[in-house]
């Protein structure tokens, strides 16, 4: 199996790198550069394998490419202990995968992205878009904050992909400037506990400390 | 159960209606005003029902809240013909859910509510923001043109939940003035010959004429 990943960390990556090291799933990886011009994942040959242009794919024995990190999450989850079979719980975790990546990610891994790799920073963005990044993605820190008042795990009582999904990029957002309430923090040290954990790849820029 | 609604239509909620609508499940509405200041999304009471403050949610009979249309759809699909049982098409499925909430949802709904609804249109947004949000939904109905070459569905030989997903705002793509290609035209034109297909409601403001 083959993952495509970019040869800056990507948390989106990470997640299931995260997954496939709990799994013990051994894989081969390419890495492309999305800040060459024009990004390696817009050339003709990535295009054929995801129109989409976008990192992760995660290519399967038998040639079959899957996209959307989320979507290979579940698919390489399903049938093991990080994703629960019972139907409530299962929409659960993909209740908390929506919010990853449409109230989340948008905003914390672009503003985890400006601040190390982006050419120019924040410097293209209007005071009003840099305030929105910032307040969106503080919300949703917030909606984890409360969501695990007396609770150790997204769904249930286990450890499954929305807790990775969640943990890709706000492991980082403090770092970066987001308030991390004392929920979130215990949180995320319970994940760098869980077995197999691993750390997201070093920046091979040397932009990103983390 | 109950679904919570907006009173201007949405094509979120309207995704949930379908897909009751093809499986025969009855069900109550409560319909929230979002343009009201503060919003009735953001009252005490429905944030302690969704803290993330967006509809729709879907209550089930046991008082359990389900968030996220396409977690709700994929709840409500597991064990019909709907989604596919098998373990890489059900993958799929979610691919092109991700692809909608993170590519397609962002811009081409966004599009929608400032064209019908927003109170200043697109006027607090910058001409870069506005030529953002119509290159990066045309990139996605574009996505979708190509992927339908030699298709009748989004996955498989079946009708299902990813072809509702993506139905609920491609639907309205032309009208507010993105290009849409003939194997998206004609893939629009299956989804509503299925069996049980209903309209997005009536828009009660009469800004929409859809």
């Amino acid at each position: 199996m083959h993952l495509y990943d970019s040869t800056i960390p990507s948390g989106n990556a990470y997640k299931v790198q995260l997954l496939l090291s709990h799994l013990h799933i051994p894989y081969a990886i390419t890495s492309l550069n999305i800040l060459a011009t024009p990004p390696e994942t817009r050339s003709s040959d990535f295009l054929a394998i995801n129109p989409n242009g976008r990192i992760p794919v995660f290519i399967l024995d038998d040639g079959t490419p899957l996209i959307e990190s989320n979507a290979i999450m579940f698919y390489l989850a399903e049938g093991t202990p990080y994703l629960p079979d019972d139907k409530l719980a299962k929409a659960q975790v993909l209740q908390w995968l929506f919010f990853e990546q449409y109230s989340h990610e948008p905003y914390v891994a672009v503003w985890k992205f400006r601040t190390y790799w982006a050419l120019n920073g924040f410097e293209d963005l209007s005071g009003r878009e840099i305030q929105k990044l910032k307040e969106r993605g503080q919300a949703a820190i917030d909606v984890m904050e409360r969501h695990l008042e007396g609770r150790e795990w997204f769904v249930g009582t286990n450890y499954s992909i929305a807790d990775i999904a969640l943990f890709a990029y706000t492991s980082a957002a403090e770092q970066i400037g987001f308030s991390v309430g004392p929920n979130v923090k215990a949180w995320l040290s319970r994940v760098e506990g869980t077995k197999g954990w691993v750390k997201i790849k070093k920046d091979e820029t040397g932009k990103c400390p983390l």
